[in-house]
C-alpha cells in the first residue's frame, strides 16, 4: 500500500475524468488517496442539485467569476472539441454506449472508496465560492496539507 | 537506474514534445521510461502515413471524434498560437533551424531506445479510435497497468 | 528536509500561480525546491521593467514569436475567462481585497527562498528567447539538469 495525491487545477471534463479514473483505480488497489482541487478544479465538487449559493458575502468580481464557473460537475466543458458542451454531450452517449462511468459517478465511487477530496481555501476565496456550494463530506485546507500528503506518497501528479 | 513514467493525455504539438523530450533524456541516462497515452495524446500515436482506419465498427459518434483528431503526431496543434496550423509550421521551421527534432522524429527516437509506450484502451473506445490507425509495436493496457509502473518509479508526470 | 521540482510549462497566470505557491510552501518548510521554466513559462521570467531585449541575432520567426509572448509574469493571461486580459485584471483585484499575493510577488518571495529557478536552453532557442530579456540570478540548463534534480526529488510536478 502507498500513498498518492493528485492536484485537479484544470476544471475540464475530461481531465477531471482522468483524475477520478487514476485516483479510483489507485484505491481499488487499496492505496491512500487525496485529491485537492484549486482554481477551476473546485467546479467539479460544486453541488450538482443546482442550488443557488447565497452570494450576499461576495463581491461583485467573486459573483461574475462565481457566474462563469460551471454549475457542477456534469457541467464541465472538454479542454478540447467542446462547442459549448455539445461535445462534451457526445462523449458522454459515447462513453454510456461503452459502460464508462460519469464524473458524478466516479466522485460517487470515489466517496465510496473513502478517497479524501480537499478543497483549497485560498482559491475558493479568489474565485469566490463558499463551502455551501460544494458536495457535502470534504475538507478544506490549503497547500502546507497538501504538501505534507504527497512528502508522503510515492506519486504526485497535478492535472 | 530509475523508472519514469509519463502519461500523456494532452495532444498539443509542444507538450507531447516536452514529454518526448524528458522521455528521452531519461532513457539516454538509462531509466526506465512508460509513457501513458490518454485521451488527447492517443494522435501522437496514430500513424503517419495517412492510411484511413477502417470505420465500420465505429458509431457515428465515434466516427465524428475520430474525424476531429489529428491525423497524425505532425498535425497536432500548438497549445497556444497555433492559428489554424500556422503556428505549428512556424515553430517547426525554427525548430529546424535550432537543430531541433520533431515530434516524430522525438517518437523514432524513443522507439529506439526502448521507451514502452502504451495507448490507453478506455480512451480508444470513447474516442472511438481502433488498434489499425496507432503505429506498431506499442502496447494497450488501462489504468492498473499504468499504476503498476508508476509505484516503481521515482518521477511520474502528467502532461 | 525533501527536495522537490516542477517543471513551469505553462504560461498562464493561474498556473504559474499555483506553481509559485507550492513552490513557495514547500520552501516555507525547509524543502529545497527547483523550477525549471520551458516553452511558454520562460515568458513568466520575463524582466518586469519592459526594455525590449535586443532583436538583432533573432530570426523573423523568432521575432514574431517573442512578440506575442506576454512581456513579463503579470501580463500572463488565465486559462480561462481571460477575455483580453479582462479577467486576469479581475482576478488580480479580488487576490488584493483577499490578501493574495501576485505571480511578481510570488517570484520575489520565491528568489528570497532561495528557491532555483531554471531556464530551459531549447525552449529558449525555440521561442527566440535571449538571456538579457529574463530577471537576473537564474540559471540555464537543459533536461538532463532536470533530471537530475527530479531523480533526487521525492516530488516531482509538471504544471
Amino acid at each position: 500500500m502507498a500513498k498518492k495525491t493528485i492536484i485537479v487545477f484544470s476544471g475540464d471534463y475530461d481531465r477531471v475524468m482522468a483524475a477520478f479514473i487514476i485516483a479510483n483505480g489507485a484505491a481499488a488497489m487499496d492505496d491512500e488517496v487525496t485529491m485537492f482541487f484549486t482554481f477551476w478544479g473546485l467546479a467539479a465538487l460544486r453541488k450538482t442539485d443546482g442550488v443557488a449559493a447565497p452570494d450576499a458575502k461576495k463581491s461583485g468580481l467573486q459573483k461574475a467569476f462565481s457566474a462563469m464557473l460551471p454549475k457542477n460537475a456534469e457541467k464541465l466543458g472538454l479542454s478540447k472539441f467542446n462547442f459549448g458542451g455539445a461535445g462534451r454531450s457526445m462523449m458522454k452517449r459515447v462513453m454510456k454506449a461503452e459502460n464508462v462511468m460519469t464524473v458524478a459517478e466516479l466522485i460517487e465511487t470515489a466517496r465510496e472508496q473513502d478517497i479524501k477530496l480537499i478543497a483549497c481555501t485560498m482559491s475558493m476565496d479568489v474565485l469566490g465560492i463558499g463551502k455551501e456550494e460544494l458536495i457535502d463530506g470534504i475538507e478544506y485546507a490549503g497547500v502546507a496539507t497538501y504538501l505534507g500528503e504527497a512528502d508522503e506518497s510515492n506519486v504526485n501528479l497535478f492535472i
